[in-house]
């Protein structure tokens, strides 16, 4: 039996699996993105049903609908898809949901977190519509750039070196995030968002011009510790952009004498 | 029996129609209006008692008192009005209230969301005191302009298209929202925004010079998300504004090449 | 018997009063003090044990102590003053306390809290250390100003009159509040608070060049409302600076064309 | 036997000793660590794992570990060391901890709040990454200035005098916080730390170039005063930047005349 794609219930189904998306413990997918969505409200990322979540389980893949607000979500509000299933559809923008809300539709930002979780093997992407995101993308266009990059800031730290590669970022690295263009319709990003990642095979984010930024990791609490390392840099990136401060210097290592 | 106008029942009323604003639902307007209110004065839109809230249900408006702290609110604090009743009214300055508070007088902003009631059949109302909204206002007065105006962001898409259109604003489109010059007396102000709904048929919101904003949606969800959206714009634009950015730019769209 | 004067109960006092500030009315002003400076907290006007809050109920006055965390007071921290018994005192520097918390000592702006009960008949006084206010005070110490000057902005509306004056200011009016130069201890403040409250004899507040803002009102409710419209003001007046607009204005009034 | 020192227990040892980290009171250090902590990532301090935050009761030391989400963090999460026994230990960088997490490897922090513990005796440090510390930083190295310094701001009696020295500065006296660069890797700036008390005994905190600051006091109390005071400090700095005011004046000492 195949379950429907347009986001409600078909009437020939009799299972829409919502044991997935039921159970009591707050680290489970459907309840996590509910919890994490409110308190990524407050911190404005998900203004206006802007913006969302998606966790990987396995081959699960949860999902916050299209239209929500983000601060009222509830675990039915969330879609569940087989990462297998997916693969073997015949269609690229056809969709299978395993289990889908009674009243919201799928969010358009779909492809574009399976693009993490195919090709990079994420277990969590999150997207904001973050102002610092949308503002570092409209001073890079000012400049014609398609490229964030800021070093020798400490919370730089904060980001892994890259897919498959284990440890962290160094101060002095540089973090360079891509731009893409925005398109009209939010599914269209993803030939771009792929390209991107292909161009950039180290990146765990993907800054989207004048909308805001794609971020994901490995598990939950390194996409979330990445989601928020970056909108830090980016508030401080306008910030040192207001004050006449550059985001690239040249700075000489500060080594330690006293050993031990 | 004709309820009283002044807020305060009269003496000869011996049903106050308490039973109006009591519920155990918390969807219930008298309960949501509160909750709503005291969500918005931790965003800064209706501090110092200033802003408010209003929601219709069918015949029913519920509304917020004049003077009370919004984070305070309670649900015996709302005033309910009937549109029919309202209707036959022999002055649009009188209030024919089914439910009047024991302790507050009418807001004086009824008339405005009565105006968003009648002419849009608005399922609710909101005004802010967002000082983004007022430093949008104060920047267009500079440039002696009545017409708030930027594209080319995609939170732009929280908006629907218009009255009784479906689907909303695109990311290319150029979201308008009219500016009326604010009056001595709160009231005043409604002749003045039924012009600006009639001169921008398709508006879901008013800006008030050195004032605020009105937002209005067909439903609650719908309302909260076309303000929440608003406010975010407001903030990018000034920010915007601070960094020499237009509001308004030329984009060639972004076309996806590669369809299945 | 005297009460101690010094903040700790003196050994031959067999009676601190502590049911003065024991109540399960959260209304009660050894409660609201508290949970006011919690809130107070949150919006940065009392950071770092700065600022504070105090109420006056009919002769008694409900003072926060010195270097208390705000946001973790405890109604046991509260001093009561009696307002007969220290106008009896011999001294004005003299405190006569009928209640002292066991641990904080009494707040260097109890004389000024005073001033605002005995020369203003307040029932509440707020002070802020917000940043705003500062700002506000360093603009103007500029521009050589003692007096913070701003009119045609809505939220204007949310302070009274002044003194013994029923009804609020106008929208056009103009918002008057005088600025006093900081004085290197808090209580030697209190000279320059009651000459400026004797010079601008309607307002409901001064600020402290350099250190924050002294607010009042009748009640609670209309000290908070006060304290609220006027941060929210200053931060106007900084960002207004910020974006080379003026305070004052010259608006033709509009007048609303359309009667019934 | 002895612990030990990777963060997690020897499969050797029989007690991990998680009785020092149980206790039913919130101001038991293990406790308080991970109350505090949630409340600095509301402040935007400890965004994105980075900061934390150290209490040290008597001989015992409390600390976060790496890597953990500050607002998320558990008693059972925390590290404990003596310091008795990390004196008599052969090597500076070896670390001799009594209870370790089970999951989290120990703080590159640790050396750095050691070094605030035993020069200054300190009960608490907290390290914040805050943006306004940052910027701070950023502002002085474009004046190839080490040193922050600010005066004549109410908010500076928020500090002590000094290491062993009762009272705190006065409205007119000078703050001065030295800043040291940063290293590649952040125990690495334990002897820079070192050094800048060393240079400036009386300090309660150090900055650090484009990372963020130490903060420490005497008890959690001071420390979270003189934190919140400092942030608050920086804030306003970096406001004034951008408003063109300077961060040191001349003032006259304003002289109350009227005594009793």
């Amino acid at each position: 039996m195949t379950p429907p794609t347009t986001g409600l219930p078909a009437e020939n189904t009799t299972d829409n699996n919502d044991h997935l998306v039921q159970s009591d413990d707050p680290e489970h997918p459907a309840n996590l993105i509910p919890s994490l969505c409110a308190k990524f409200w407050t911190l404005g990322w998900v203004t206006g049903t802007g913006g969302g979540a998606s966790i990987r389980d396995d081959d699960l893949v949860y999902l916050a609908p299209s239209g929500v607000q983000k601060e009222l979500m509830k675990p039915s509000d969330i879609y569940v898809l087989s990462l297998a299933a997916q693969a073997q559809s015949l269609s690229r923008r056809q969709r299978v949901y395993l289990r889908s809300p009674p009243v919201y539709k799928p969010s358009q930002c779909t492809p574009l977190f399976l693009a993490a979780f195919t090709k990079r093997n994420a277990g969590c992407c999150i997207h904001t519509h973050s102002h610092w995101a949308v503002l570092v993308t409209l001073i890079l266009e000012q400049q014609r750039s398609k490229e964030f990059r800021i070093n020798n800031i400490e919370q730089i730290k904060g980001f892994g070196k890259g897919f498959q590669k284990s440890g962290n970022l160094g101060y002095h690295d540089t973090l360079v995030i891509p731009v893409i263009e925005n398109t009209a319709h939010e599914e269209d990003l993803t030939e771009f968002l792929e390209e991107a990642m292909d161009k950039y095979p180290d990146t765990y984010a993907v800054l989207v011009r004048r909308h805001g930024v794609y971020v994901w990791g490995d598990n939950v609490h390194k996409a979330k510790t990445q989601c928020e390392s970056l909108d830090y840099l980016f508030q401080l990136a306008v910030e040192m952009k207001q004050l006449g401060l550059p985001w690239i210097t040249d700075i000489e290592p500060t080594i330690p004498t006293r050993k031990d």
